[in-house]
């Protein structure tokens, strides 16, 4: 079955580079109501060039839901587990945000422009609306709203060579999860050290959309030596990176404790937030499944549309595949998904029910080893 | 620019009827994080046989949000300006949902299932955050959750006579914009006489999605004699009947009295609602825009996918066309825009700009009419 094309409509967001991203995309897909690229060449070229050269990437669909006023942190405290009090003006925290079930909303990373202006940086899903909704009812002093900023990404082991072309600052001087303000050609931006691979990279924020052509275009062309080329995240390289992606491998029916999620803050944090009190109850009687990597060998396995079950061995419960390719690099498949939490050693045997028949598999841990270290 | 390919994952829900929907389908978009077909044969071959048939549509798309407990009409009533306590079990009102600015969040059609229990049935904004958050942060006693129901839509001029194969009651009984609950072939469905096409039908809202194929393939059959096919809303059908499509034609920067949503509710219901205040300001104040209906003549105008400037006679203030497309049948194009709301009157003459140069047109009546009648 062929794909249909993708249609436009003024109801899916222009980003300010499409004229330039869309040349040469042949998929893509729509997140936060904007279209992104999916692939350029083919998964795989993709996958290699970004590994070895720098790679532009239009990700204005990474939507900025800004958060001033106020009462600016102590709301922003209230959408999430992890302390935010302690990031500074400057620095980028990735923070999963909590429904009052713990469930996971979004996964968006919190710049703090100031104690009292913070932009979210979000994955797929209406942060405005579940924000607004909260700051309204809630009665917080703050204005929560879309500031039109749109980011573009440079990735890949060539970014700090080309980036370092563009702006005036020290590249070396900005710290992973930091950012800071320049311009390119007197274009402002704010360019931050992080970025959707496992390669490096930084992400240029744009607040003045009519200069998004004439931003790409400087950068292709200060990169041309270093075989810059378009790119878009890249699912191999993201799979690898244990990236997590909302929508795929953590919902709103996910807490953040089976997600994993737990590595980027700490419990017990002093401001209140919603879905402390479920959060809490699911530390203490523990999580019945758990996030974890997973290799496959044999034929390359399609992304899944929708869960692939996973039986594990010891245990009759079932897991679930949520993300999975075929890694080039590896030469064998790698995933990943949930197991029942009594069932989560590396190394653990699990077969994975495909449309097509079963495919036996590991659990692997994050260099992707499923024999057990030690 | 070709466009690219829709590549599928996880992240788009899928729908229950896409094995069948997609198949034929050659333009397509994502809307409420669910694949929607734009197009099938052409949007000409389509409208076409919408007008003169029966049409299948997969609109899994318009997703449910449920909203029930002790505070349920308390609550939708707080999201819409539309008096929904008159509305009774087997009724669907539709209601734009306002933030506290007014500005439209959302424009669903809400069934009333019983007096603590609503389905919000939505256009392509997460009102499931929304309401969530609302609900969470005014500590309303509701329960907001998306149900997993999934709409079916038979459209066109054969839909009754099809429904009449399907069902034991009398269809001529669904009175427009009623709903009962019904099965075909034992598969459990809510029937309503709605639809987003100007030429009649019906959805059926299915809830149990293994159900999916089996009641796409038996309507499907039924409708073999009656020239039934796949289709999806369609440009030309829907701008020409003025449905208003949320994202095109009204945002959340819009209100519903520029919009013209006004139509549908009536000013100073009793019960509280967000946004009242600043709606009864703009009441008061007069808007600076109307929506209007437009013909412009000369070659087929392509749907912009950004607004197009559009100056009007009489006033120095610019207006724009949100949505704008060919009629086949009547022979010029049929667009749908603000104008400065000075300058409303039908046969006002305005100029339009298109990347590719200017074109003369006039504001229109609701038959496309543009000599003013008296």
């Amino acid at each position: 079955m062929n794909s249909p094309q993708l249609s436009l409509s003024r109801r899916l967001r222009k980003s300010p580079f499409e004229t330039r991203s869309h040349v040469g995309a042949t998929s893509a897909s729509v997140y936060n109501h904007v279209v992104l690229p999916t692939v350029y060449e083919s998964l795989e070229a993709d996958y290699w060039h970004l590994r070895e050269h720098v790679q532009i990437w239009d990700v204005a669909c990474q939507v900025q839901v800004e958060v001033r006023g106020p009462d600016a942190l102590k709301f922003v405290e209230f959408l999430t587990p992890r302390d935010v009090s302690k990031c500074v003006p400057g620095q980028c925290i990735y923070a999963p945000l909590l429904d009052e079930h713990a469930g996971v909303v979004n996964d968006p990373i919190i710049l703090c422009l100031s104690t009292d202006r913070y932009w979210l940086s979000i994955s797929d899903s209406d942060v405005l609306l579940w924000a607004k909704g909260l700051a309204v009812g809630g009665g917080f002093d703050v204005e929560v709203h879309d500031p039109d900023v749109f980011p573009l990404s440079l990735q890949g082991p060539k970014s700090e060579t080309l980036l370092s072309r563009l702006i005036a600052e020290p590249v070396e001087d900005i710290r992973f999860f930091r950012f800071i303000h320049t311009r390119i050609d007197g274009i402002d931006l704010v360019v931050a050290r992080t970025g959707w691979s496992g390669q490096g990279g930084f992400e240029l924020y744009l607040s003045k959309a009519t200069e998004g052509e004439r931003l790409w275009d400087i950068v292709v062309e200060a990169g041309a030596d270093l075989n810059l080329r378009s790119g878009c995240p890249n699912l191999i390289d993201r799979i690898e990176t244990g990236l997590l992606s909302h929508g795929n491998d953590v919902t709103l029916a996910n807490n953040p404790i089976e997600s994993g999620l737990n590595r980027f803050f700490k419990m017990g944090k002093t401001a209140d937030y919603l879905g402390k009190q479920a959060l809490e109850k699911i530390v203490a009687e523990g999580t019945a499944q758990q996030f974890v990597r997973l290799v496959f060998s044999g034929d390359p396995i399609a992304n899944p549309r929708e869960y692939y079950p996973l039986s594990v061995s010891g245990t009759a419960e079932l897991g679930q595949v949520t993300s999975v390719i075929y890694s080039p690099r590896l030469g064998h498949n790698v995933g990943l998904g949930y197991v029942p939490a009594s069932a989560t050693a590396v190394g653990t045997s699990v077969t994975l029910s495909l449309p097509s028949g079963t495919v036996s598999g590991n659990i692997a841990d994050k260099d992707w080893h499923t024999e057990p270290t030690q």
